[in-house]
């Protein structure tokens, strides 16, 4: 029971945050295409953001799902994760807004470096509590797409002030990592 | 209990997206009739929306409730048509601000066309998972009322640009369809 | 089941609109006292429409968990009554605004008007569905306290052209009605 | 199952309340360090607030997690904690935006006592119902670190006049006062 209530909680808070990003899209004053191409660059990101919140509530559900107990220590990871989460709409729009210049794309791939630390230390107390020896120990494995979603994210923040365009492509590249069911890929990497 | 959270998450972004239309209905400055009526454009445009938004949580709670079994690829057809869920609200908005010009009442329909085929992809993948004997399956029969559905936006598309009001009566037409409880016009579509 | 996702949406829906509210209490230019003077007419129609929605979400509460079973017509009745309460954000924003102005007002008991029947409808729907023997149709009785709402609430529309403030000592009091838990009160009205 | 839906409602709000504190955050025009700089004092009051609705979270978290039984009036007592948790976005822009002026700062704490106030009503309300002699009755003990709390709310908004950096402080050591896990303190202060 006290599972239901950190998933439903996790859900309010990821499934507001997946619709405050549509928020950033602003209804254009005049009619036509050309009121329209402005909102180009803010669409594109909200659909790289709707991608990585869709990504961290799918693993959310699949990491909770595998848990059997929770306790103070766990309740307070995913808190800390929600935090981190709750930053990418805002930084979402900076960049969108910004036709990705250098400084929001990189503050772009910090919010997701945080994020994605957040998430480990999250998953690193629940394995924590349901012992060494359980079935999600063993699943974890190495890990490896976390640790190149991380990789990733550390080149691309200051490759940014090089070109954004190599920053968003990395974002892109993770994102993609995650979406693609590939299951080739998927055993190579875990 | 995977069907729970799934579910949930649909609610909670569903939920959102309803009240969030509410938020282009914006607080006029005067405090006469003359103030109320530039919003009742808007007004309207937010009542067919709420209706379609409905109409989705509607249908979805019934597939999910006939669904016995839930996989990754599910959980990715869910998140594909909240996608595009998500942008109602902001073609409800740019349509309603602009008096129902061409260029806006037609994407409103880009949007629900998508949006019908992500239902679709997603009434498969959830079909699929549960075998061809299932009582889902056969529930589904010839699915009329949804091919309908999908022809009425993709003649309204076009005939946005001949008349907005064509369009808009065939957006109502849609709405009604599904909103209208007559046993003979379910069972005959059906 | 069933029952459980139609409180799930309907806490969802509530939820958002009863913190879409605190939306309307925009963070004033200036930090001293005159800054937030100009808010009072705000907070305290801000502080009426959270007991109005809070009345509704408890009376939902036990409606709904009052009720064994659940059918199409019921989820439809639901939508419908969550229509009208999605716009009780935007016409307290009205009439905090407008420093209760007679239009804005009346709006405003125009829509309480329209929710209450809408719960009435919601309510006949849920005692059709349990069946004459119920519970819950011995529970609803003669329902004295929902007629003296709506008989308020009728009154109070025209009564805000002569005094704004004769309509809202009427809400306000129809807020009361349901709030004050005198058992006296509540056995004379039930 | 009654239970079940006050934790939802609840977890709706305070879902919806957290995330709407980030819309306070907003975008900035320019897209260098500069345009960024301007939102530090929004930022860290963002971080103040995030940690004290996580606290509050957590703490009806544990505190429902104990009740086994409800009632109506603790149905209300959960509403009127709400209504002062859902002033916290407003107080934090307005502290934020002006830099922590006095006033701002001072109702801040002002709304944080409330909001203390009210989770004690709650407490209080909970307690009883499941009686004297239950688990819960026990686990509240003397509630010293609530009485530290109040205290701290209490001598932070008259101080907040001779320097808002005391009544800051005092805010950031109730927040760690709830946050830092050490068994000592905890033991020493319950």
């Amino acid at each position: 029971m006290k599972k239901g209530r950190l998933e439903a909680f996790s859900d309010g808070v990821i499934a507001i945050l997946i619709t405050i990003l549509v928020l950033e899209l602003k209804v254009p004053r005049g009619d036509d295409w050309s009121a329209l191409r402005p909102l180009l660059p803010v669409f594109l990101t909200y659909v790289l953001s709707f991608a990585f919140l869709g990504i961290y509530w799918n693993n959310h559900h699949h990491l909770l799902h595998a848990a059997e107990r929770i306790n103070g220590k766990i309740l307070w990871a995913n808190l800390h994760l929600l935090f981190w989460l709750s930053l990418i709409p805002f930084t979402t729009g900076w960049m969108g807004e910004n036709h990705v210049a250098a400084l929001p794309t990189a503050t772009y791939g910090v919010v997701l470096l945080l994020s994605a630390s957040a998430y480990l230390v999250l998953q690193t107390a629940i394995v924590a509590e349901q012992g060494p020896a359980s079935k999600l120990s063993a699943a974890m494995g190495r890990d490896l797409k976390g640790k190149v979603s991380a990789g990733s994210y550390l080149a691309a923040i200051p490759l940014a002030f090089v070109s954004s365009w190599i920053a968003i492509g990395l974002y892109v590249f993770v994102a993609l990592l995650w979406l693609v069911p590939d299951r080739r890929i998927e055993s190579g990497l875990e």
